[in-house]
């Protein structure tokens, strides 16, 4: 199966699933154990403790789902609302799209409020909508913290300020599969009641686990939403936390201890300075693609993610065939443009356990594909301009003063 | 993590998660990928055509869901009948109450057949309700093809044959969990309509892959099943099928990989001799049982399971002390009695990619233990009745000869 | 490259090289590294720490040279002598053998004092030779510890007595290439000048470190020895040392942090505990070739080895067909009859990281393999005879307690 | 001891050891075997037919010694020379001179012909010296393919054109360490008699083989050369060759495995394709040195090597210094100037299994270190001279066209 085989490293650059660090590898690299025997609560234990921090809360409960961010969207949901509850949500790329998609297929009443590709959240629409649903008949806002089709951060403490303005009791469910552990992300300070994430984003494991997050307010509403649920429930976890041996169906092992490690390498590391090192990826890819002179597909500096960078390309030129020679000549793995922007955006990926000189051979890459493609880009261009800006900013590594 | 650290190998006998090979564990020690290259989706379309072999069925519609057995049987509950649906469902031991259980929460009538624990399925009770279902209210027949808590191992095709008797068009829904690529399975020739599996099981490999298939009746059924469903749904996979991208979303990359492997090794061996090995091992275990003067806990040799056998305890004899012994003494992680048959029985799970030499630890383990908690065995019996039967009857390893 | 399959684990024991513990491969799966950074320096200084505590010396100075056990023998013949120099080195079996060709073909002065094979060092002959030896013209006593190829362990605390009876000055080498971290060795305590073992035996590692440990009056001839060596030579190590690097040349990275893997399992389990757990892994052996009735090839209890013991077969079977058909249908591996026993014996190794169970599945094949090839055993006898000593001598697991 | 943890890759910039490939590390991520079964011996004929290749000899005998570059340089002197001999050597930098001293050290007799570091191999003077050397004392030719310390290339088939000019028998013996499967390397066509390199080299392996080649008339000179040697003598080797076990002691299990991957991994790339990237690689690298206004250590165009580049700072700057940098603030690991150049130079190497991508990331982070240390480079100026070249001439992979 390594008939693709090309040599030296593929230079991984999707917003997700992203690169694996070799601590995790190592220690994911080992044989099936026995869950029920002591070893395996004892180290579930530990990860609920910790995966806490990362989602900035105390008060939050933890669930680490068999699953993928599909997965933990139904679980978020499905136990939070009954059918036919109304819930607002934001459509702003192709992520909230397919989680609104599913909002709607499980029978929730979606009020969608769109925006243009490349745009945040309309929180004024928001707003307006709290303000005259004084029955309180919106169960919950749903909103996607970083849309990964596009490349928008939108702003949590907005929505929890305009909850708050209009004493709003909506749930506030948060899709942070590609922000949690990578941007700066408040569960408890931003009141949110459900957050979520998977592992092959900013935590840096293979695909596998969701991981959902519920406040006690969202736990309270799990005991009477009366989606049907088996696999999802949280009750079922919650009955097997109180046993002390934590798991309703077996998990898998080698990602209980993936995960652990990926978990040390973010304290070592620590985790305001993860989020820090994402900012000046971000911050260095930004200037890259101005450097070249292309657009970012965001539209406003307010939004720009520091994860992922949905760069439009010029219209002559169809973007799929960027990722297509990246992948084909430079062995570099690009994000494709996503339904309304396919063709018009790729994406570079910039979250995970990843460092600076990476990017820099990614933002090289771009450079000379961009040439094949009939770009007019000045080579070492963006390199440029993003390196002065890593020049000055990157940090010595502590472990290494 | 490893201060639960014992010298050598850990002897895994639980009946699931099991072994996984070394060629597997290789196959999985890899970066993940874009999924979305053409590599991934290649990969993919070898295992849907591979996969079906070990279900052997030619017509039927393989998925690859990324969830745990658990998930299996909702993906199979919920593509195919509609809130409110009678069906009939067997219990006769922990796994199948568990997806009794399942049915129920997911809103549907459900005609529960019960059997003693370490009985079979009553399948004259079926008959009877079949004949007496003119107007077709039944509309699935559910049954766990192996009882993993008791070690009974139902005949399918007794099953097909009432079904057929009756002219009964109800669906019939196998969990193979525990059988399928173990046990003789054959989906086309008993007219199984959703088979499943976990790939943690058989198949050796890490909890994470919930194998479902489909029979063209299945399929159709699913266009008009009313329950809500997203994760679950085939109608995703079926979409990205026709596509040739195969994944709705992102599937793990080292699980795949993992299962080529996983499955390279089953055809290298040679179904029917994997299922051949299995036989041996069930017999093997079988005369060590018998050889210690305890019971099977299954009732009649009929119904003896080849992958897993639950040994009832003196009444003296707390179980769940064997199973703790094992663990804390001998390195030996042995499955706990479950529910009805909690410190009654203990089980030696015999599945997957395991072989004679590595029983016989086992059963030498068991009997040291048995002797530890004053059950007064004679050190030896159990591997000399195993050990006689199989000397006659290991084949010379086929690449060896 | 796997056209060897058999299903399920292969049950490695021949003596060495043997079962590398999971935690071990996990610490070697890695790339490489700058092996001038400051990170290998720092491990390798922990690595020569804690090298002499399996050892037994505080005095002593180890050299982790990239090779097998037979470039360590030479290492530590060429660092102390001078070609022409007198040596007396006793022949007790295969390994002995190949030490002395190498020692004759280094262009020493060989007294050799053979023993049948089956029987340990004849140390009264060595007694007669220093007490002759008025002159001092014997410069070194060359001993293998542990003779693989026979299971016979020599008393070295006797050859010290010896020494110090006679108050001579020769240096004493030790191979102690399968006791080292196994059996019961003092390198301070006995006065050994050099001592080595290579990675994949005891330490559980792969092949490709072979540990020489020098007394300082081991050191102190290295000064005078007019060997020539290169590769082999302590003077360059000496320097690297002194500057704090370490390495006159590339070492394995992925050996070093196997290194400190496998040390730390040794430690966590206890040095005394390891020793303790071969003694009993080789009493069990013993008691099962007794209850077949088969003969030790070690002639006295006195040289019994508690890591690898030599089975002698009647006349009529060829030990070489036992060996043969373990690999080939029961996907067992055991050691061949070397040299003068060949055909005559089979040895089984029970060195390095193993536990009870494991051995007990590999005596259950031993039984079904003799009768295979038409020895009269009583299948389960070995079984029974080793876990009836076993039951009763295990220790509960530390870590579990 | 992951104390010195950064996040992301290392880079791995050094000209040895270098980037293992996925590939290869799963190959080598298994248990140990024994290594007297059939399959070793049955996978190690495989791998002296195909190592074969990469030495482009038909003729030649390969030998795997589970060594260094430092042992196989022993084994190719000590198997064809006698003390005494006396052997013309060139003296261009660090690794010829720790040769050097090893050919000394070993009593050969030798005539340094020594060149300023940085030039190549003065093959005029050897030109004379076999002219004056009628009675043919000349026992060997000694010389350093590629000088690792200098980035210098030497022209072998000039040797042998001066050596059959003078008709001189002398054996030609070849350090091929950072060349071989690398730079164009022809052991028939150029008559070289030993040829040498290391695992951890252009192969991408750990270190733990050094591969050493002998001609026909190289075997025969090993008959009679009385230079002392064990461990390292081919003899032993010829004997198990001739048995059909081939190994005279226990080889390291996973390195065979990983050498049987690292070979398939060139062959399907193609060894001439292989070669080609590493020209790619060298040219490019050039460019960018060019850029920067730095000069290459290399005097002239002629001796440039492919596969590592030292770099010449200016006076004020400590090159050290840049190396220290370039692993604590970037996670790069650049090579060190050795001796005549220490502080001088700075070396980045680029061999073995790796891309363009990789190594403009490392270019890229090059111009970092250089500002950081106050040197006036125009930062992407590297990168541009080299990935303009690159967009040139990077072929498609060929298994993705």
């Amino acid at each position: 199966m390594d008939y693709v085989y090309g040599p030296g490293r593929n230079h991984l650059f999707v917003p997700g699933p992203v690169n694996i660090p070799e601590q995790v590898l190592r220690a994911m690299n080992r044989n099936n154990e026995d869950y029920r025997s002591p070893a395996v609560p004892a180290l579930t234990k530990t990860l609920l403790e910790d995966v806490k921090k990362i989602f900035k809360t105390t008060s939050g409960t933890p669930f680490l789902f068999p699953t993928t961010g599909t997965g933990a969207w139904e679980s978020a949901l499905t136990n939070t609302l009954s059918p036919g509850d109304r819930i607002v949500s934001f459509l702003i790329g192709q992520f909230s799209l397919l989680w609104i998609d599913q909002q709607q297929r499980l029978n929730f009443k979606v009020d969608v409020i769109e925006s243009e590709w490349g745009e945040g959240a309309k929180l004024d629409v928001l707003a307006a909508k709290l303000a005259a649903d004084t029955d309180h008949t919106i169960k919950a806002v749903c909103i996607v913290h970083n849309e990964t089709a596009t490349g928008v951060t939108n702003d949590l403490s907005l929505v929890r300020r305009i909850l708050d303005e209009y004493r709003h009791p909506a749930l506030f469910l948060v899709d942070g599969v590609s922000s949690i552990c990578a941007l700066d992300f408040r569960m408890d300070d931003w009141g949110v009641d459900v957050a979520l994430t998977g592992s092959q984003k900013a935590l840096s494991l293979p695909t596998g686990i969701g991981i959902v997050c519920a406040s006690p307010r969202a736990l309270e509403a799990s005991k009477t939403a009366k989606s049907l649920r088996v696999f999802f429930d949280w009750k079922d976890y919650l009955k097997f936390y109180n046993l002390g041996t934590y798991w309703p169906y077996t998990p898998s092992i080698q990602l209980l201890y993936g995960l652990r490690a990926a978990l040390d390498l973010v304290f070592e590391e620590g985790l305001e300075n993860v989020i820090a090192r994402h900012k000046r990826l971000g911050q260095a890819t930004r200037l890259a693609v101005e450097a070249w002179g292309l657009k970012n597909c965001t539209q406003k500096e307010e939004w720009h993610s520091d994860t992922v960078t949905a760069v439009v390309v010029p219209p002559y030129i169809d973007s799929a065939e960027i990722v297509r020679r990246a992948w084909k000549r430079y062995n570099l793995s690009l994000g494709l443009g996503l339904n309304k922007v396919a063709g018009k955006v790729f994406r570079i990926g910039h979250l995970g356990n990843l460092n600076e000189l990476q990017l820099l051979g990614c933002l090289a890459g771009v450079e000379m594909i961009l040439k094949d493609v009939g770009y007019p880009v000045k080579l070492g261009s963006g390199v440029a301009a993003a390196s002065s800006y890593l020049q000055n900013n990157i940090p010595l590594i502590p472990s290494r003063i």
